[in-house]
């Protein structure tokens, strides 16, 4: 590592937050029913608590909301203790984690990602301090097949919870916002302090990790709610310090035990560095620290533009992953909507370079991104139809007309057009996930909108809050609420910071352009 | 507990012993692979070392002899750790323990006997201490679904193993010994070995606890052997301090979290504390010992006194446990093998009082001693076929005649003539386990039989040398490797104190009467 990016590193390092730490005890014990009518048809009903436990027991416990922490407590012998006792602990993001069997285990991701230990203690009483963080709102205690003469007494259960979210820091919001918007930001803000930690986590339960999609939706909520400019600033250095040979900074990191870069390269990722850096200036004031990672920024926008071929197309030589959303059938690299976001980091890298008076740095940018567009109204536009078309197949899709209107190569009654007929034809492959209805609905507002974005807000985020959310997930998908990347719903995180953006639009986050 | 409990309490204390620790390396790698003719149908070949660990792993680590301690290991990472790592840890006194799965799990003791554990880590590379103490010479190492894109390299596990014996005490046995014996006595002075912790344990594996019946063999064999003097003196305390409010030494006792007795009243146990006493004052000449503890052994002897009623035979009002040995087809309480541990106890509480010149306290024994004798012989004495009966239905048993033998109720060709048509009679009901066999062994050398000793300690030790024991186990039927009186044979203990006594008698422990 050279000597500026191991300055960049002690930087970050210097910046780590103190996490705010917060014990909770639960608020209930709770049993999970089969409903049809709840979230993967769970839900929970109170629960008396148990006069006496036996040799064996199974309790849920409600902490009444989502937490990130460390979990302890005693157990309590009655009578001579003649066995080991063994505590199978289970935790839940929602009901279905704890009301379901982990085994046998069907996801694609390690099975560790699960949170669940077995505790056996040979010396009662005892107190247990689970040693790994664990992201919950239940936790179910099951003493099995314990064969002692003694019985047992669970006390003391609690959370020491962590975040680096201060939520003395958030404003209220204006008393005319409405029931269901407020449940829906108050949602929003548990999910992004859930994920603030030594940086901005994609999510607690998992991966734990630095994402460049995420971390950039996650400051913009950050900026008008805990005001941790700090921690925005931190995880734009270990982004530039992990940055490869080439410049090109990682599209995911991890902050422990040391900071090391992960081994993805999305390049809608690392389109929206400059962005990122941009929008951390803007709502900080700290343009020094944008002067000095100006040169990261405008390598990113260097790299992006070697990836556009002589017709101002997207080529996807390396060939990166192209992520925009999960939903499978957006076809062919999703050449489209990434031609959108690199007009978009082209556009916005010019904006910053601009800020910092570095014109000449940025100039020949400017008529790449008027080629870039001309290409993609050339190519990759329906006129006819007034949409956005993908690939040979010419497919349509929410995500080329929102990122094509975020890019701002059609606006007003031109992006209204092709964001409403996109949206009402059912062949439009539609979002899968939070990442991308958040573009939609910047899409929406951009576009001049505003009631369908709001409309979509509520049926989608809203969706999640009737459904019992206490944070937004990483996969919601309103037809099928076992939907997972991962082979398995059990591994999906409920509480994920890209799905925390309703408090962005909710907190005056994005104007009509 | 009064001042004088209490100042037992504190000798015992002091006399904690400090563990030698040994740190011990697996020497081979293996794999357990299924034989008929193996013990419980496993048999461990040796296994080729992986040159490089996936994801996913499942190495057994056989580590040359039986252990008992703390396992510690490291996981190294190859590549970016980017999901939590998950190593099953499963440990096994004999093959059958790391090639069968624990669950579902069918015993009747607690699941936690079962040696397993779950180790997650977040963070890699990590070093692991498991926290319990655990009794093996196999560790199963199992990474499962582990599902991240890095592979992983174990390294440096190691088993910190204890125990209160030193080995540099015991004396070579003669030149003259056969090699089978050799054999034999070397696998009873590991059994002996791991089971000597902070006390004289059963188990290391499993209850970990001090019982009465299994120390006094223990001790025996530890004065011909490790000569830990020290240990049997803190254990005699432990029992003289923890008695119960009327004076009854507890038949078993733990010492941690500290010493506490355990729920069982054992009449055969009890009856054998003031024996105890006397072989350790022998032993040790510590007679300032036996003498402190003298009204404790008296006072047992007065509690089993109360138990024979006025026609001289043991009644079991209480009703007590009555051990004797885990064969179910045993009858009605065993009736006619505790009136022969009442009498060896009675006359060894006269011996020790004789010795300590407390002949006035022990005088009023004598009588009763011959009149149980008498009482023997006329109510569970079939004198047509020279063999002691029990119960109701006039079972016959090796138990009686062992007992009847011991207590010398019976001697030379009586004595003789009862064993072996007991022995011959194949509807005489056999020993089930180790226990018992010391008994039948110690009669058949005290009635002038050591031909047949000898013989039953080759068929029975002997052929558990045969199957591979590294240590002597808890149960062993040669007609049924499975069996279990806990309903697995996964929960049996195979390093069993009471199991060690071939040294007591190849060390010359017994001498014809």
């Amino acid at each position: 590592m050279n000597t500026r990016r191991q300055n960049w590193l002690e930087k970050a390092e210097a910046l780590k937050p103190r996490l705010l730490r917060r014990d909770v005890e639960p608020s209930r014990l709770v049993r999970p029913e089969r409903d049809g009518e709840a979230f993967q048809g769970w839900r929970m009903v109170k629960a008396d608590a148990p006069t006496e436990l036996g040799r064996d027991f199974d309790l849920v416990y409600d902490f009444g909301e989502h937490l990130v922490g460390q979990l302890s407590f005693k157990v309590e012998a009655l009578g001579v203790v003649d066995c080991p006792c063994r505590v199978k602990v289970q935790f839940g993001e929602v009901p279905a984690e704890v009301a379901e069997s982990f085994d046998p285990y069907t996801g694609g991701l390690g099975r560790g990602w699960l949170q669940d230990e077995v505790v056996v203690r040979d010396e009662l009483p005892c107190e247990v301090s689970l040693p790994r963080r664990y992201s919950f709102r239940y936790v179910r205690l099951t003493g099995e097949r314990n064969g002692g003469s003694y019985k047992t007494r669970i006390t003391g259960l609690r959370c020491a919870a962590v975040t680096s979210a201060d939520a003395s820091a958030v404003d209220p919001l204006p008393p005319s916002v409405p029931e269901l918007s407020r449940r829906i930001d108050a949602i929003s803000l548990d999910t992004l302090r859930d994920c603030m930690q030594g940086v901005f986590e994609d999510g607690p339960k998992r991966d734990r990790r630095l994402w460049l999609g995420d971390f950039r939706l996650q400051a913009l909520v950050n900026y008008r709610s805990f005001k941790n400019y700090a921690l925005a600033k931190r995880c734009l250095y270990l982004f530039a310090a992990l940055a490869a040979e080439d410049g090109r900074v990682p599209s995911d990191l991890y902050d422990k035990p040391s900071p090391h870069a992960g081994r993805c390269d999305i390049f809608d990722y690392v389109a929206i560095y400059p962005s990122t850096l941009l929008e951390y200036a803007q709502a900080s004031g700290d343009w020094d620290c944008a002067a000095e990672l100006w040169p990261v920024a405008r390598r990113q926008a260097e790299i992006v533009a070697a990836e556009i071929g002589p017709d101002g197309l997207f080529m996807n030589q390396r060939p990166w992953w192209c992520f925009i959303d999960w939903n499978e059938k957006l076809n062919d690299a999703k050449l489209t909507p990434e031609q959108g976001v690199a007009i978009f980091g082209l556009k916005r890298t010019l904006e910053l370079g601009r800020a910092l008076g570095k014109d000449a740095e940025v100039a020949c940018f400017e008529p790449l991104v008027e080629q870039m567009s001309q290409a993609a109204l050339a190519n990759c536009f329906d006129a006819k139809r007034g949409v956005f078309v993908s690939g040979a197949d010419r497919q349509v899709s929410w995500a080329s007309q929102a990122w094509m209107t975020i890019a701002g190569v059609v606006s007003g009654e031109a992006a209204k057009l092709a964001l409403l007929t996109a949206m009402a034809d059912q062949e439009a492959v539609r979002p899968a996930g939070p990442y991308l209805n958040h573009y939609v609905v910047e899409a929406l507002f951009l576009a001049g909108l505003p009631a369908e974005a709001e409309a979509l807000l509520e049926s989608y985020w809203g969706e999640m809050a009737r459904l019992g959310a206490d944070c937004f997930w990483e996969v919601f998908d309103p037809e099928d609420q076992f939907r997972s990347p991962y082979g398995s719903h059990l591994v999906n995180s409920y509480c994920h910071a890209w799905s925390c953006t309703p408090s962005y639009f909710l907190r005056g986050g994005v104007r009509r352009r």
